[in-house]
């Protein structure tokens, strides 16, 4: 039987031009990925592949083969209060709309926004996404059912929270999410204290203890804004990246979120620890919080990975509408238009975002060894012909519902823009009951 | 026969969430619009049309139904340029890039590049768009044959034209279009000197005189960056907008495109003259122009319309991108979240666009007697559950993509995703043959 192969493959992803996006420029035409259980064995020409034995075969019909992009700062169950309330200023809609929202929250709710967000996420080419919120024991098991990779952590601060109540309960939760996800192929548990603002020094110093001790990432919101600034100023005497430096928070496993107003030093301090950044421009235009200064982070070496924030204040988890708004708010922020190239932000949510994650040796590239993650775009569209470049085109032009197949850990999670992991009407009809409780 | 109806349509969407966006919040939740001819005959809840005769019936789905979106400048053709050059200074964008390409055009490209771009439009929610650029004759011929409706202008310079040749054949070329589409139903031709930079003031007076004497409008670059500025000044110790006023080129029928560059004394002078300006936020920040002070100008009660510019510096013709961009952009350049809220921006592409192109009598809001220009959105996908407002929906969430069902001037030109007035694959294989001739 099949004697005169001598190559099998689970998968073969064909007839596409496959984009490794490995910073080499590294690409192939008319390219296949051959996938093996939840890891990628080979790339090269499609008619290489004419002798393998394969399992499924999907044809990328002259689309573009790439790595599936990743989300480094999201709040995936605020689907569910997207539209909820928009252009009010920060401390009336936090006050009077979100946090309302926020405390009618419960696990199944939490389960249901995810499980909305992931089949968001899926159809628009992410394959996965850094999560910080409440009830994250249901955002790791709605991930994983969605077949989705991940990275999420309960949320600690000073005060109560709906879900573990004072804080003390806030890290024995933590501790049992990663002895439960511990060795997962898609599940990474971090320690996530929500921002210098909120969280004590003790607290935020426990944090790292604990991220440091089973080595996984640390995630906070920091200096998102003016007034956190001010505000650390007030209260330490220090800049939010100053105050962290000194409590040693920073370092190469911290993702440091928004980072919109930094200081020189500031830059350096994040530059010298190796802390990551993730940059969530359309959030920060929306609640008018400011520009990051992605080109200078950048300039000094920064680890710029892109987030879209939480549904609220986007409104959406879109990343090619992201990477299209980032590359252009630079440019107008810095009056050049060589700033945040297209190749640069295409980086920023492929190989730079598992940088950020930490995931570099599993994802953000497509190389033979690394773990399964990649999406097809259909270029076959008038918005996408003709096409002279297809890193300019996924940057400024592609649309997320241009992405036909997405394929997770080695899974094939949707083909043709049908989802295989997620009943949307489904969750859709239950995210429609979730809103008339939050209407209320 | 049909003796127990007492009115019948041509055409009834219905099902549908009917959103006027009159400015004054009419809607109706299970609504429909009845189409006669090219106008709309009715507008009320869907049950009211029990006992009307229909020819075709269109359910809507339980979506958005609302006016189609207009785009007040754009240069259509350019899709042909998209992605060609990105990221680079704007004179090496313009002279390496974008001028040799456009030396290669004729009369053929222009066409293939309409149509394609009238294919995008489509697709992604407008019914109308103001163009300028060369060959309009053929962009004239494309959006009729689409049947989309459009305002088109040929381009005027001081320099020699790859279309006319010298200016008095511009005026004759201007003059002939006006001629050939006079009283037709979906084309308007307008008078289009390029700029104050590249057109002699005797130029824009001609231009003026043209256009009042056939009482169409006057489209024209303005104030889009600080070198034009600088230009004008030095060369007329005037700002672009104190020259055109100077030269009675302001006024109620002018359309001023971009406008990033103003001092307070220059918009009241575009309030005073109620000039009206075409914003294209999307444009002005790849380019790095600058940011335009709409917020100010709408303060001032100048009327603002939304565009998009050409595909190469965009790069698409998208207005559900461009509104989320216009809203983000302007909360972050003045700090202030409740800036440019998503109604204003919404009727930056509805209402407010068809007074700026001087169509507010036939387009621009739902209403009986009015011209048909209509789309459906289909709100059934998880980034648009669920739904606490459509307004919100349309401007913060809604994909061009969304889009299902359009009717121009009465007629489906696309219904459940198919167009109906385009040969897609056709203009797609066009393209891309014209798109080996420009890269060579």
């Amino acid at each position: 039987m099949h004697s005169e192969t001598e190559h099998t493959a689970d998968l073969l992803v064909t007839n596409g031009w496959v984009l490794t996006l490995d910073g080499k420029g590294t690409e192939i035409k008319d390219g296949a990925v051959a996938v093996g259980g939840d890891r990628i064995l080979a790339i090269g020409p499609s008619a290489d592949f004419g002798d393998w034995e394969i399992g499924t075969a999907i044809d990328a019909r002259g689309g573009l083969i790439l790595p599936g992009l990743i989300n480094t700062h999201t709040h995936a169950a605020m689907t569910l209060f997207r539209g909820l309330a928009d252009d009010l200023p920060l401390m009336t809609w936090l006050n009077d709309h979100i946090f309302p929202a926020e405390a009618k929250l419960d696990l199944e709710m939490v389960r249901i926004g995810t499980t909305l967000a992931c089949a968001e996420m899926i159809r628009s080419g992410t394959t996965c996404f850094c999560d910080m919120y409440l009830f994250e024991g249901a955002v790791a098991e709605a991930a994983r059912d969605a077949a989705m990779r991940a990275v999420v952590g309960e949320v600690l601060y000073d005060f109560p929270s709906p879900n573990y109540g004072p804080i003390d309960k806030g890290f024995a939760y933590t501790r049992e999410l990663i002895a439960r996800w511990q060795g997962d192929d898609l599940i990474t548990i971090a320690v996530e204290p929500h921002s210098p603002y909120l969280c004590a020094p003790e607290l935020l110093q426990e944090a790292a203890a604990l991220a440091e001790e089973n080595q996984v990432p640390l995630v906070i919101h920091l200096s998102e804004t003016r007034s956190e600034v001010a505000t650390i100023q007030e209260r330490y005497q220090k800049t939010p990246v100053g105050h962290l430096a000194d409590l040693g928070i920073l370092g190469h496993r911290t993702v440091a979120c928004h980072c919109v107003e930094l200081t020189e030093a500031d830059i350096d301090l994040l530059r010298r620890s190796d802390t990551k950044v993730a940059h969530n421009p359309e959030s920060n235009m929306k609640l008018a919080s400011g520009v990051a200064p992605i080109p200078q982070l950048l300039a000094a070496g920064v680890c710029v990975g892109l987030g879209t924030d939480g549904c609220s204040s986007n409104n959406d988890l879109d990343l090619f509408a992201e990477m299209d708004t980032a590359a252009k708010l630079h440019k107008v922020d810095h009056l050049d238009p060589t700033v945040a190239s297209a190749e640069a932000v295409l980086a920023m949510a492929t190989r730079d975002a598992a940088r950020a994650l930490g995931l570099a040796a599993q994802i953000g590239t497509l190389a033979a060894g690394k773990r399964a993650d990649l999406i097809v775009v259909d270029t076959d569209k008038p918005h996408l012909t003709p096409m002279y470049s297809p890193i300019s085109h996924l940057v400024y032009s592609v649309k997320g519902s241009d992405v036909t197949t997405s394929v997770i850990n080695g899974r094939v999670v949707m083909e043709k823009g049908e989802l295989r992991t997620i009943d949307e009407e489904k969750v859709m009809a239950e995210a429609r009951q979730a809103a008339e409780k939050i209407r209320r």
